[in-house]
């Protein structure tokens, strides 16, 4: 067993696996739910899934799309209607069988994800191609039956956004499809700070009924690769399947082209894999409940000078449009150091008698300088200055981890050319490979290293040659990024 | 058949039930969804929600809450553990049997109401008086089967929020229930500008496992009450049930007194008929997805001013944090005039070239003065006056309709001693009446008049008589509202 930190999580450098277990709880962000593979997002934690709703919402609504409700459940035949789409989801269905009492006549399976049930509607909704586009997003719960749960990355219920759009043409489908793409990587670097590998998927790990299925990658601290993202082409497949056809402006009848587009829960798991550390979180400052901890320090009556000065320093922060804290909790400035570094929040600041004396606070990063000792180095600001300089500090926080998590990246990725070099490569990060495009030679690269293709770089450049693995000629016209994933 | 109007919406005046059931399709606020009792809530009638949520949540937060996320699913057993829970919920329940391709060992119940599986987390979560008070609400949605649904007033499935709190004594439990009670009371005046009576509810009315249970009634165009928001004390029944315990400042072993309290998209549904006429919705301005619509007139070239003004002054009003939007279909203003009335838009504004030329708009509220051949009144008003003028319109606005309803409730409320002006008064509005507090005399005034007791008051008068069916002595010291109810 791997040794405990003082905060009782096993090191990050020690065992990611178990150092991720633990600290998804110590941290107070999740819990296990009663019920096989559910869980409990407690409030540290979902107060990180409210801060990620309403950025990403804000930037659904600012390309024009507007929210939904669609119901959670989705009669069994719906399902069986596009081919590929029952195939990929049945093993993980989950299925209402009794209501009310009484036997069902057809059985309820809980939302996997809307395609049906949305096409049905829209098949409802759209007559002519004045009703087109849709540009429909709903925020919701989909249940996926997981053998291997694991809190925010698998579980049986998790909560997304699913984006359903419905258009007249492959091509105006087609750029939703890639808009879309591009809103999540923008998302992930600005908001997550983490800088995504955007690709198109193979047709072996395109998303079930889709034509193409592109998709966020990224690196998490232990070298695999996240899908944190994912948007979908579906042509025409759920327009056949549930009639959504319109008069088109010649008065012929065309079936519409579908695009869907999800960002989950999973997310979370993203954050805290890809910028903790031994300590523990390391959060984004535009996704961190409290961006900013104030302790106050001192003993019995001595302590009330600094209480009352943070207390009134966090409301002026709060004005400023920043998220502070005040620890006054009845306990050592040690024990709470720990455990907010443990929590990652961004900036701590102690002010003790002496500081509120010189009129100045003493401010620390979660992730920064250190000095000679190995401790994070303490700037010393007056209170005006320190209030004013807290949101500029928390952007160029934010740029210091997409920096650390690109270079970190960077190190980790690299072009290999043979199967010796794909196999190291693939134990530490991304390999860059060319492949001949067969899913027979994806699964036997699986099957060797555990590593799958997950996906084609749209930045890539063109490339032809021998596949990495069987030698045979390469598809794709560019490398593909092979590595372990979550 | 009741005689459509030229909107094709049964007239409210002649039939509520029709008027009610068309216009939810028509004015695209929710649409049927394909399982029984289930809806779709469409982008018209979601963005009523997102608008009730943000401002509820926002008091949640200034009262102290923070929000989590609770499994959908609960284990069969969990549901049978606190005796009156399960009997109340029982006929209801929708179950999960299959899952993942096999059959489960315990069932599965799709969440009806959460007391259960968080009072389990909380039992965890909870040791000492240090833990206490917790103060979690979520935003979910639930499922409780309906035979006879009616889209948001009892729908198969449905989205809510539901407060649960545990404190370490009844008075600071009943001081929650309490607030949350009058938060509802609040929200609904203030922002769904709904008038509503708060009261308790009688032992027969409570919710299954609650100690008290308080609601917030409010008073629907046909004389109806539509419980709104209801708020429980729970007592010690879930702590026992659930062991819910701590340690208290003298280490003795305590239950903690818990509370929930939920409001739901059924307050759509009040809105709808607290509000709505002949026309169509009549949407209070703080939920209303479209404040101001601006309707620019002229063809041809002629509209080319028109529409580029008006798509300037909502730009400045959006500035003012005014919802506006410009209708430049392709449709006459006739038709759009009508659209926007049925849709509920509190000020409708019309630009034509000659108002350009003038530098004015004309403005008409979707209530209010009307001229002498029953149109409403236009008020001319020059561009920066109109922008100006706005928001402050927009309150006076949610005064009058607030007015409207009060004096509308107000004068078909009234006290009733005798039998013959009870079934009277119930067939047009509230009745309050002395009772005997016995379910056997509620079940037959039920069965006589369709009437239920809603609440008993708060700010009712102390009084003691007769009971208003039976004449046997009056049990609460005060008169209890009766009415029929949705
Ligand atoms: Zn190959
Ligand atoms: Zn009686």
């Amino acid at each position: 067993m791997a040794k405990k930190s003082d905060l009782g999580v096993t090191p990050l450098s020690e065992d990611v696996s178990a150092w991720y277990n633990e600290l998804v709880f110590k941290a107070e962000l999740a819990d296990r739910g009663p019920a096989k593979g559910t869980m409990v997002i407690r409030p540290y934690g979902y107060r990180v899934w409210e801060l990620l709703q309403s950025q990403l919402d804000q930037r659904f609504k600012d390309t024009g799309h507007v929210n939904a409700s669609f119901p959670l459940f989705i009669p069994e035949s719906y399902l069986k209607r596009e081919a590929e789409h029952v195939e990929g989801f049945s093993p993980e269905l989950a299925v209402v069988t009794h209501a009310g009492g009484k036997e069902l006549e057809e059985p309820l399976v809980v939302r996997p994800t809307s395609e049906t049930i949305i096409g049905e509607m829209y098949s409802k909704w759209i007559s002519s191609y004045r009703d087109l586009p849709i540009l429909i997003n709903q925020w919701a719960n989909v249940v996926r039956w997981e053998l291997r749960p694991r809190v925010f990355l698998r579980t049986t219920e998790f909560l997304w956004q699913e984006g359903h759009t419905a258009h007249a043409s492959k091509d105006e489908a087609m750029e939703e499809t890639l808009r879309m793409f591009d809103v999540y990587a923008e998302f992930a670097r600005n908001v997550a700070a983490i800088p995504m590998v955007q690709g198109e998927k193979t047709p072996g790990e395109r998303f079930a009924g889709a034509v193409a299925t592109f998709s966020i990658e990224g690196m998490m601290r232990d070298g695999k690769a996240l899908q944190s993202g994912t948007s979908h082409y579906l042509g025409t497949n759920f327009a056949k399947a549930f009639d959504i056809s319109f008069q088109d402006e010649n008065n012929e009848l065309q079936l519409a082209h579908t695009t869907s587009w999800g960002m989950s829960t999973r997310m979370i798991g993203a954050v805290i894999l890809a910028h903790g550390d031994d300590q523990g979180l390391v959060l984004p400052p535009r996704l961190a409940p409290i961006q900013v901890v104030i302790v106050p320090i001192g003993r019995g009556e001595q302590a009330e000078g600094p209480r009352a000065k943070a207390h009134e320093l966090a409301a002026q922060l709060a004005e400023a449009g920043v998220r502070a804290h005040v620890d006054d909790r009845d306990a050592s400035p040690g024990f709470k150091f720990n455990d907010w570094e443990l929590k990652g929040v961004p900036l701590r600041v102690e002010l003790g008698p002496r500081d509120l004396e010189a009129g100045h606070v003493l401010m620390a990063q979660r992730i920064g300088e250190l000095d000679d000792k190995g401790r994070a180095v303490k700037d010393t600001l007056g209170f005006d200055e320190f209030v004013a300089a807290v949101p500029d500090r928390l952007d160029v926080y934010h740029e210091l981890l997409l920096e650390r998590a690109r270079t970190f990246r960077d190190e980790h990725s690299a072009p290999v050319d043979d199967f010796d070099a794909f196999e190291a490569q693939v134990a530490v990060g991304f390999a860059c490979a060319l492949h001949c495009g067969e899913a027979s030679c994806e699964d036997d690269i699986k099957a060797a290293t555990a590593a799958t293709p997950r996906c084609i770089p749209v930045d890539g450049d063109a490339e032809e040659g021998a596949c990495v693995r069987c030698g045979k000629a390469s598809a794709y016209g560019k490398r593909v990024v092979f590595a372990r994933a979550y």
